[in-house]
């Protein structure tokens, strides 16, 4: 596909423009900026990756509306765009060009389902697939194989499950949503009593319900409660070997990183983005908008639009300037103790 | 189910007591406090709940010793019943509403079994679950469908492993186990030694033991060792995407909170708590009772009764008094340049 | 087996030594050495091992090459030989008792193989396992039951899947690896790019390239990314529930410990030593044979050979330093207010 028709098809807005009209050059795919075949569109975001362009073989690139780097793409003979998103345009390109792996329509002949299953039209369900009791299935569901669903789940229209995950007992998950592999839906959460005579199993009769447009990373768990519901409201995207115990309400259009922990009763916003490894205690609620940055432990309420750090999580300035101090501890010691000495010596 | 009818059945202590007696609603479920529906049996635990009694709709609750919270409950109209331990009493209503979902007895014809299994009385085994030579099965075990057992395991009475879940070769589980979904016990554990030529494979010829009454999590790995047994003591219990190294030895009554880590040979005590997200190094030692709180990381031996925090861990009151005070850092630091000056200019 | 025999075996440096030869013990196994049966062969490796020298019941001992502990050993009359690397030796010695479970070669009749798939000659293929179009499998490769490959994957010849993980289209996995139970490769990259009217899902048309002798460990889930590959070089060792985001770039020779996680374009050096739960932050740099204590949260690039710890990470010696200050951080607050009250005072 020539770079001009990508252009064309990308619909860009009309202060974006291609300055080397005379460079139209046939694009055969897409590559990451530091390992960009000739031939192929690439992208740059952000200081880091505008070094790339001096050495990149790509042939077009989507940049920022940065005048340098045109330029600079100018003199290495590289054709470009700009748009002030380049990365939202760059994932509007790869479209243009991949069509993902999406299985024929029908259901595998080694597919157990119960005769009670209520299946929608055009869905595909692979081999080795269980679907127990009770099940509602929408239209269009893709169901990978080796897939377990147990009694009284809903799946809703366009839905993707992929190999191995399993959904437990009445589970309720949207349309369009996609469960990754491995990922365990709606399984017992984590409800034990301490008595004297040892733990007491706490029966969990609740679900979990997903929204539309939800997505679970591979291996994540999220589990269901003992009474009542664990929700993850509409858009929410979750990462791989995430953690959301019993009872959790997480808002629309949130963002959790990989390997994020949620215990019990946790009550997220909307629009709040959870880095890599953060973890939030027990019935701790975070506001709308909030961030916290990767590693973050959260024990206590957070604010809307807040941004924490750190072990408790403080405010992320705060953590900042406390862990540069941290490092100077040391230092910082040592002249103390002289000081210490001095005031005493008087 | 009238109300009456149900603290009749749960058999309360007697200084606990139902002021109401003119209200006896019937209760058709129990719900969560901040999402009752009228007709329901809710309990409250801890202040923060408590705020929540004003508005709740739940037609009964369990409620602790206080007396504030009963009169409200009066005056709100909302029958009662007052314990030392409601969540336990709430554990217990549950129980007589929900009946969990258990498979009928029974062996799937796609299940895979090797002639040479001995399987028990009264076992359900799901579709597509596959169980290889010299397997011993007890009685009433439930078998979700996909789950695949390797040589050699031996499964203890009225155990239940759910879909997805793998054993591994040689492992021993007990009697009234639970593994959850895509839990992997006994694989082999991480043993790579170093050498000039690259690692070499420390072949994994040991085997895990969980004792009766072991729950493992969905998606939670413990391996087995080289050589001896990785083993967990009886009832001791463990959440989600929990890893247990090569070698450890877990005592009895434990809590095991999700995504906690053991490294290899990690030893820790009876009824020991380890919180979210806790990791623990090689050989590290726990003593019996201790707790440590989420995100904790550990790497000496800890005291038993002790409780610690922070990476790394000490004890959880210095830890408290020292986070707070790095919360100053930058103040103090500042402090501290003024009084430096001043020091350096007399 | 004699000791003897085994020694003989083991083919010794010639500086190691059998100083009682008049014992020469029937050895049946091996075993660790706080729980070593007679008749079994153990080794002992630096100092805390060292301590339970007086006690084990072990028959014949690997141990370093130190007097005093050799002196002990004859003295408890326990046979033994020294090396400079005990724990490699001792490696050596259990692959001469432990025969590791391989199933015979053969294609179970309940796998799904699409008849577009090429497999090479003496492999074995589990029940219920399914494998897609267009995928190449190499020979003596061991799939073990209810492993799922989607489209157009390659695995290496002796590559070894066990049961229940899953490996996404286009993956490449090179000879002699070993993918653990639940292990995800090549899924979606967690890929979502903001937009005012919610996520915009980047599809994720790369793939994962794992190279000949990696292993990765029990529900790790390693991504594809949106262009180009995520690969991980060879004979780099991962444990369980590791999260490698997509576009990662690990180098060979590595060892990434349990609950590790690499966000999206981490690139990391050859011989690095990642320990548990370290996280490192998007796009960073990781230097050849660096090393990250446990729980390290990385954000910037770490030079080669650097050994760093915290949050975020420091170089390890300024860590035990700040570290053990921040211990002292109550007590120095308090003289800090002393302090300067004195000098307020003046």
């Amino acid at each position: 596909m020539k770079f001009s028709e990508i252009v064309q098809k990308l619909d860009v807005p009309s202060h974006s423009s291609i300055l080397n009209t005379d460079l139209d050059p046939e694009i055969t795919g897409l590559a990451p900026i530091d390992n960009a075949p000739t031939g192929t569109l690439s992208y740059i975001e952000g200081g880091k990756f505008a070094a790339m362009l001096h050495k990149t073989t790509a042939s077009a690139l989507i940049l920022p509306p940065d005048e340098k780097l045109q330029e600079q793409a100018v003199e290495r003979g590289i054709a470009w765009i700009a748009d002030t998103e380049p990365r939202l345009l760059f994932a509007k390109a790869i479209a243009l060009f991949y069509k993902p792996f999406r299985p024929d329509v029908g259901i595998h002949p080694s597919a157990v389902i119960h005769p009670s299953v209520q299946i929608g039209r055009d869905i595909y369900v692979g081999p080795n697939v269980v679907i127990q009791a009770g099940v509602k299935i929408g239209n269009e569901v893709c169901i990978h194989p080796n897939v377990v669903i147990y009694p009284k789940v809903e799946i809703g229209d366009r839905t993707t499950l992929h190999a191995n995950c399993t959904i437990h007992e009445r589970s309720r998950i949207g349309a369009n949503c996609v469960i990754h592999s491995g990922a365990v839906i709606g399984a017992e959460g984590f409800g034990f009593v301490p008595t004297s005579s040892g733990w007491f199993k706490m029966e969990q009769s609740g679900c979990t319900v997903l929204e539309d447009g939800v997505e679970v990373g591979c291996n994540s768990t999220i589990d269901r409660p003992a009474v009542g519901e664990t929700r993850i409201a509409q858009n929410t995207k979750i990462d791989n070997l995430v953690q959301i115990g019993h009872g959790c309400q997480v808002g629309s259009n949130c963002a959790l990183a990989s390997q994020v922990g949620l215990a019990g009763g946790v009550k997220v916003g909307n629009n709040v983005l959870l880095a890599g490894q953060v973890g939030i205690a027990n019935q701790a609620e975070i506001g709308d908008g909030a961030i916290a940055t990767a590693k973050s432990g959260i024990h206590n309420n957070i604010e809307p639009g807040a941004i924490v750090s750190g072990v408790p999580a403080v405010s992320h300035k705060l953590f900042l300037k406390a862990s540069a101090i941290y490092n100077r501890l040391p230092e910082m010691y040592q002249l103390f103790k002289q000081i210490q000495r001095h005031s005493t010596n008087k």
